[in-house]
């Protein structure tokens, strides 16, 4: 499968209609392995492609790769390699440094595996809605099938040897993509973000940085891991992240109690613009589309476009816009592609601000 | 009639359908004439009561005012007056000196006399698209009628004699109010007021200031009063007001041959927030209807909603609100009304995008 086909394939993130939730966009988890050689970054170029063309077989030959991609990144567009980083399947790092880089990617994308990043492998599985138990075991799968056929760094004292020692140990990282526009309304992401750090977790903004990041989407992961078992940092993790979802659910609950009307006023006029404009930009897109999630989230858009809000959270973005529009390299072409491919999917709603009587 | 039925009443400027035109909302005389009596400004209470009581005899029994109203300032209340204000039948001078001070206005609102402002008698006549010839006929006639009942101060060396030199001989200020939203838009209105100035007319925004006005909506008038004859005045100022419709003309025309999506764009948004939010502020419609009206002058919207965009510039403003909505004092329940009012009108127009394409 090539790149281009990837993005209009039927994806984990942008077709999983049925297990979209409120808050909660997706959980991921990814773990950092290498093989009992040279660090990718202080590899020679021939010691990487070695590397790279054994681990592309290895990883390539995993069942739940059949009918996936097997891509390397020296001989792929820079457009392509951009629509990549946004659907989250490599890392800008990876791209930084493309000589003997790849990736591997699943049919469904649920599950990609970067090699030749800062470690020799880096394997990701998510899934749309808040499912850690279901990624743990998936990924812990795939982890395990490798091992049985490659030699990991290892060592009994300190686990996973990665390239940065702020991923020894599991080597994992475990997140959540959560929409949290109740909160950032509030204004108390600030807060939130202080006391989620103060427990060891770190929030970064998918579309911007920190408290102001457009769309309300924060990532928030664990940052340590060395000295707790996988387990053990998944059950941390979920459980501040269950009180985050709690008070995000709190801040649009007071919202709605104190000015409702502000409340509805930000939805309605999102909701106008995204289907008047005829030009719109991409952090643009990601705040209108966000608060169209939050709208049926409160049953004031039909259930069935919260899957059509996180796919085109993904498919609003610069590379995806040019790629499906053939060529939009303009700025302002792409906008007005953009701002056609929203009026088209939401045109026809009707608002049902009852919903919130 | 009482002030409260004047702002339901049909009047000239909010239910004159045909008349209205593009660029040009409504053409206005006003002359200033005294007795010859002490000026308001330098009169005590009892000088003005007289004066009052004599001129709203003379004035309250025209012909021209039969049906109307004649209002004693010092007896109305604070938000009526403010709604005076806001149709541009008295001014806010008016109202800072409210003792001795009054207002007769003609049945269909076109005609206004104020008593006691800056000079005894402030005579206005206004209509609905670009009329100098019909307004300065209707406006002479009542000023003939007015000097057959009383002594004019009249100087022959000087003409009318005034309390403020800048209005002495004529007495006249002659005055259109034009919608330029091309050339705010196109940011050469700066350059059009300077030009305009230098013909000895003066510029200003009717909801701001300068070239920054909300709804794009700007008065020019003649400043010369003396040494000129009414007629010429009228001419001079006739001969740039065309130049101006015709910068605006070409105006709209460049932007729709440059970047049409751009110009669609900000009309599309418009509309949308127009007919989508809950709360608007009075400066945030004043600017949606500027744009609605461009809309109809483009063929967007149907002709039938010139008029309506005319009759909401005056009836979305904060005292008409207030007092249509029977007491909304605080700034947020007028917000929320207007939304409502604004949704209430435009909520069924369908958009024709063709129409310039």
């Amino acid at each position: 499968m090539s790149i281009r086909s990837l993005i209009t394939a039927k994806s984990e993130l942008t077709h999983s209609t049925k297990a979209a939730v409120p808050v909660v966009l997706s959980t991921r988890i990814r773990l950092a392995r290498n093989l009992k050689a040279i660090f990718p970054g202080r590899a020679e170029v021939a010691q990487r492609e070695a590397i790279l063309s054994q681990c592309q077989e290895v990883v390539g030959g995993l069942p739940e790769m059949k009918g996936g991609a097997s891509i390397s990144l020296g001989e792929s567009d820079e457009i392509d390699q951009q629509a990549l980083v946004e659907r989250h399947l490599v890392s800008p790092e990876l791209l930084a440094s493309p000589e003997g880089a790849g990736v591997v990617i699943s049919k469904n994308q649920a599950c990609s595996i970067m090699i030749n990043e800062e470690d020799h492998l880096r394997i990701q599985m998510v899934k749309t809605g808040f499912h850690f138990k279901k990624v743990w075991k998936a990924i812990d799968t795939v982890d395990t099938e490798i091992e049985k056929q490659v030699d990991y760094a290892f060592s009994p004292d300190w686990g996973y040897l990665t390239a940065c020692p702020t991923n020894l140990g599991t080597g994992m990282r475990a997140s959540v993509m959560m929409h949290l526009p109740g909160l950032v309304i509030a204004e108390q992401m600030e807060k939130v973000v202080k006391a989620v750090n103060q427990l060891g977790l770190a929030v970064r903004g998918l579309f911007g940085e920190g408290s102001d990041a457009s769309g309300s989407i924060f990532q928030i992961s664990n940052q340590q891991t060395l000295g707790e078992s996988e387990e053990d940092i998944i059950k941390r993790l979920t459980g501040v992240l269950n009180t985050v979802i709690e008070q995000e659910q709190n801040a649009r609950q007071k919202l709605l109690e104190d000015d409702r009307m502000s409340f509805l006023d930000k939805i309605g006029r999102a909701y106008g613009i995204l289907t008047h404009s005829y030009y719109t930009h991409s952090g643009e897109a990601m705040n209108f589309l966000s608060l169209m999630r939050l709208a049926v989230d409160l049953g004031i858009l039909p259930e069935d476009y919260r899957a059509v809000v996180d796919r085109l959270f993904i498919e609003c973005q610069p590379a995806h816009i040019q790629l499906m529009t053939e060529g939009a390299e303009d700025p302002k072409a792409r906008d007005a592609a953009r701002a056609v491919m929203l009026r088209d999917h939401f045109g026809d709603a009707t608002l049902n601000f009852d919903a919130v009587a």
